[in-house]
């Protein structure tokens, strides 16, 4: 076995990486000839940057986040989808009475990075909220903590893992308003979890994203089959995963694993709208570079004769 | 409100049905005026028929069927996706020793209806098994019943549904020999579980076709944003889906609701080949007439002033 693969987290490890560190706990990635090292990012603003700059060799980032990276000039390419459509919006505590979006005036509002605190103006805008009527205040990921720090009175987290934790570490109700609810965006895809490369290193050496999709597909197969066992797996690699409440958030995220990981073509032209709303992209921007599904396994067993009918 | 609309279920009602019973519990069919009965069939083999003959209003089959039943002129359309690929195959007592499919020889091999059965006789055709080495025998949709009773060694079912029970109910390790990777078809997408109407019914009232999936929409947003409460509206339903073997189905099935409840179009035309190669469709047949995708609603809500990147 040759050199590490690295892969950059879009977060601290956690049950939204279940089919990775299933893979890697079971010899998947070593199967496909990688010898993966997991790598946790402090700020996950800097994942784009890492990778883009080939520092990298597989990042893990949101859609919208992608595009952003891609417009700004850096070369990263999604090949494939680990998270379809995770639920995003502003938690609170249902003490704050956060009920509708104009409730936010008068109020801090946490948000995880620029074009976050973008979308955020951008919905005040929409709902006719004046931009000084509210405090936005950067809080990265850790939007749980800045609400029970009384930091911040909402921010935004996502549904089946930050308001879980907001609601078992304070033992209080909790409210959600759902960004994609405040948009009509449809979906949450904006924040849908895309596998990411650096062009060049992808063309480099497309083997590899090859080998790495298989083998994470094996894993999600083993999450989605065996839940309970995926579950003790992630405890016995993290530790800190154990117990009720990452049992819940866990259980909360398995309808969001994308089982065949690809690329979903209609939530990229949302959100490629919805960036070019935003005013993230320049004009001329092409969609199509920058994702493909070339790299997606059609199944993942190597050792299958298939019928006639199913040669592709 | 007006006269009853009826929907017929592809089984006895179950945790697959759960965002159907969620949104009928929660009032979501009577706020978009449908009145709903639902109704359990005693032979699920009868549902596209009974469909076709225009004698309920929806009906819930699987996809291979739903083909299936328009070759042989029963004019079916699915307006829908309820549940996305499940896993299907084999199911047996680890005891029984079937490991891989040439092992079915000698063996009794339950299968549900006539379909199922050209199925198996066509893969063990692919694998080289003379279909006389094996018996074949109809045992419908209680397969568990079967192998308990000794009246089958092993039979299909689901892997998120009766091998759990079998396992649950003999307290015995089990095993599957999964149909897609016996046929390479890279996916179980041939069982995924559509909403089908009478064509003729359909056009007769598409406002109802869209009425009821907006309100299944809300149903599949809820079961997946509320797990825990959606379990228990299904206990309070139906008595007899409460405790930990029921439970554990639904907490497997999580994964395999439809949330967008969109007929995939690269599956339909794997099952289209599929059905091709099997024989039961005739030349001429149009894959396109099986599914329309125009009555899904785009999102669930309708009280969402859009963004206008978001106007579609």
């Amino acid at each position: 076995m040759s050199r590490r693969t690295t892969l950059l987290l879009n977060w601290y490890a956690n049950p939204y990486h279940a089919p990775i560190i299933v893979s890697k706990t079971l010899g998947y990635y070593s199967d496909a000839e990688i010898n993966l090292a997991l790598l946790e990012p402090s700020d996950p603003s800097d994942v784009t940057e890492i990778v883009g700059g080939g520092r990298v060799d597989i990042g893990l980032k949101a859609m919208i986040h992608t595009i952003a990276a891609r417009a700004q000039r850096f070369p990263v390419v999604s090949i494939g989808t680990l998270i379809d459509e995770p639920i995003t919006g502003l938690i609170s505590l249902k003490s704050a009475e956060i009920n509708k979006f104009s409730d936010i005036q008068g109020k801090r509002v946490g948000y995880v990075g620029h074009f976050g605190k973008r979308i955020i103006d951008n919905l005040a805008e929409h709902a006719g909220i004046d931009q000084n009527s509210y405090t936005a205040i950067r809080v990265g990921m850790n939007v749980v903590d800045a609400i029970l720090d009384r930091r911040v009175d909402t921010g935004i987290g996502f549904g089946n893992f930050q308001q879980i934790e907001l609601a078992t570490r304070s033992n209080q109700e909790t409210s959600m308003l759902r960004i994609d609810q405040l948009a009509g965006l449809g979906c949450c895809c904006f924040c849908s979890i895309q596998f990411i490369m650096n062009q060049q290193a992808l063309e480099a050496d497309v083997g590899m994203a090859q080998r790495f999709l298989l083998a994470t597909r094996r894993g999600v197969d083993f999450v989605i089959q065996n839940p309970e066992r995926a579950f003790e797996l992630l405890g016995e690699e993290f530790p800190r995963l154990r117990g009720d409440m990452h049992k819940k958030i866990f259980v909360h995220m398995l309808p969001f694993f994308s089982r065949t990981l690809l690329n979903v073509e209609r939530d990229w032209q949302k959100v490629f709208k919805y960036t070019k709303h935003l005013g993230l992209t320049p004009d001329g921007f092409r969609m199509e570079d920058c994702y493909s599904n070339e790299y997606v396994p059609e199944e993942p067993y190597s050792d299958i004769k298939p019928l006639a009918c199913c040669v592709t």
